[in-house]
């Protein structure tokens, strides 16, 4: 019989026709459909164990929740004690754009530097406990940079498959980590496809973004945290970052089951699936209505991290959108670009492209009327914008040692 | 009469002949030595208010420990939720250099990716409660960017003086913040010299490392958070990477502090001093037995951050070493680059050249027998490794978008 006192995991559950698959043995999609599989806990004992209270007296990170985790023995847990980042108020900038209850969930602290590094802590530990002694992954480069990390802490060998347009450091965080890192002159889609055909000939677990179930577990410790953070009540609108969605899918996940535990009412956040206008596969899905993703071409935009062409998990982006009267909207690099600086100057936080996209689309709903100023809005900064030195470079003047600052007031 | 109920400041002390100063007052070196003053806290009175069960009911933040920090009004906190950073084991590299009691105390976590965050949190938080409008700084770099980022939080004026050779991250940071940046064809001391003139010309306050008494406190919550972290109680070594010295003057001043109030006993860490041998004013000085640090010329490192020639603090920093039985050493470039890559491949942990340094020292005094493999030995990381993305770029190979894994394996 199963141990339920670290874990309550149960089962593992197709997303899309609901069918079992035990969450004890390695899987990867579905059989049945092809499909993420999803987690699924057992909510109804756990009801009567758990309070907020008790989380509340917990170490301040990410495994304070793990009976909600997918990880049952806590040795397996050879992380860096990451997670709780901090959220605040954006009071300047909010004031601007006329949102003045705008926060940030600000994911730069994380290990690597990126909101990457909860899928990680938590695949990777799982995998760890599953058996997996090597695993690949495409990655646009902080995913890469982060399960690299954890690997090497798990002892699990790695490979990593990434563009060359990824940015740079992350290259070389993968493979100081160990890993073994390929740049391929292309995009995640060949990256994948790549991981894809050495994971056809055996030995190596595919840990491509929602072809294993636990990765989303990680990423949904940012809605549990931010909930938590709220005092276990839900802010008005959540707007995230969509490249692969997973972040998304996982903060959705948490609010359904925090509902089914009682912890929140009946008032979920609106999500926002904000993307570029480079690359918009969910945004054009939701405007023409679909319920699947089509894969688009020659996609390109400065936020790196949502340059996903064909996203795994965009149909349940769509359903996470519209079950919560959420929305997906796309917004240029010259608008983000700007708001990576606004921020900067007007708060002291450099956020990274993929974060200042969500402040724009913040912008931009706000003057169109969906988001009043009234609402209470969280953006997600998914990782440190000191990470992307060359988007945000800027060219300074040089003086020689005997100069003088007071010449050139 | 001042309000005690935040903050227990109570005076400022001269370091060199304990001369009082005002506390509610700008303050920048003493007139009495021009020497660093330092803050004093009514501790006696505190001793009866606060306990450890008092702290750990506290949001996970360095603001938990208000009463030891000069800021009266938490109006003027304005900063990112930061601190409390995490502690956790190196197991594989203290097994690999005999050492396997090994923790990192790991500030990539703050605000910028750095420990300047503490300083800056502290100091520009106290500057804005004293009525600065206007303020500049020699940095080598991640202070810059720190104290640019509060200093945008605040609503403070900043100007940065840096020297070429700091990480070209450090200047878009401090740039995109807002600071009016300037890049110097020499090292901090020439930057120094320019803030200076630029401070003596009147209307901007000088908050040069250890000119203003309220970084060191910043600094100090370090060693408050270690102390914390381990029950109250010491580890048997702490390795500090040693620039200007401020962390570590820092980490012992919190030490004072936490046995004056009872809360630790008599047991002291022995403090390390770790310097780059291309720069090492404070172990000349600790090897020769003297008290003052004599300036150096043309020094060299890669590790930038402890490259300060000519550091203030010197005689604090030998009188913490020298008071707690510790000890003073250089170390290689060479060496602590190949533990860049050491503690990444074998811990997952990328640290910055400077944190690394902390190590290679670690390693070189296990070897020689001042350091037991009983000692339960912290070292500070005290950046993120991915903001110094030249000093560990590693070369890969690019395929092209056909390519596969499978032919190289």
């Amino acid at each position: 019989m199963t141990d339920l006192s670290f874990s309550y995991l149960s089962e593992l559950r197709c997303s899309k026709c609901d069918e079992r698959y035990d969450a004890d043995t390695l899987q990867n999609l579905s059989r049945c459909c092809s499909a993420p599989l999803l987690a699924v806990y057992d909510l109804t004992a756990l009801r009567d164990e758990l309070t907020p209270a008790d989380i509340a007296s917990r170490p301040s990170n990410l495994w304070r929740y793990h009976e909600l985790l997918p990880v049952r023995d806590p040795r397996f847990v050879r992380g860096f004690d990451e997670g709780m980042t901090p959220m605040f108020g954006l009071p300047r900038l909010g004031e601007a754009i006329g949102v003045p209850r705008l926060l940030v969930k600000d994911e730069a602290p994380l290990p690597t530097g990126s909101f990457k590094a909860r899928g990680a802590a938590v695949g990777v530990s799982r995998a760890a406990e599953l058996g997996v002694r090597r695993l690949a992954m495409p990655t646009n480069g902080n995913a890469g940079a982060a399960w690299a990390a954890y690997c090497a802490r798990s002892g699990i060998e790695a490979t990593v498959v990434m563009p060359t347009d990824a940015p740079t450091i992350t290259r070389s965080e993968a493979a100081l980590a160990g890993a073994s890192v390929t740049l391929v002159n292309g995009l995640i889609s060949d990256a994948g496809r790549m991981v894809g055909e050495l994971v056809g000939r055996g030995g190596v677990f595919d840990a491509s973004t929602l072809k294993e179930p636990y990765r989303v577990e990680g990423k949904k410790t940012m809605g549990l945290e931010i909930l938590e953070q709220f005092g276990w009540r839900a802010p008005d609108v959540i707007a995230y970052p969509t490249g692969g969605g997973v972040g998304l899918i996982g903060i959705y996940k948490a609010l359904l089951e925090l509902q089914t535990l009682g912890w929140i009412g009946s008032k979920l956040p609106r999500m926002v699936a904000v993307q570029a206008e480079g690359c918009d596969p969910i945004v054009q899905a939701f405007e023409r209505g679909e319920d699947e993703v089509q894969a688009q071409q020659d996609t390109r935009t400065i936020a790196f991290g949502i340059n996903v062409p064909s996203p795994l998990g965009g149909r349940l982006v769509l359903e996470a959108v519209r079950a919560t009267n959420g929305t997906a909207i796309a917004v240029s690099d010259e608008d983000l670009l700007s708001y990576i600086g606004r921020c900067a100057s007007m708060e002291g936080l450099l956020p990274c492209p993929e974060g200042a996209s969500t402040m724009t689309a913040v912008a931009a709903l706000r003057k169109s009327g969906w988001i009043s100023e009234s609402d209470e809005v969280v953006v997600l900064n998914t990782g440190a914008g000191n990470k992307y030195a060359d988007a945000v470079a800027v060219e300074l003047p040089i003086v020689q040692r005997d100069a003088s600052l007071v010449d050139a007031q």
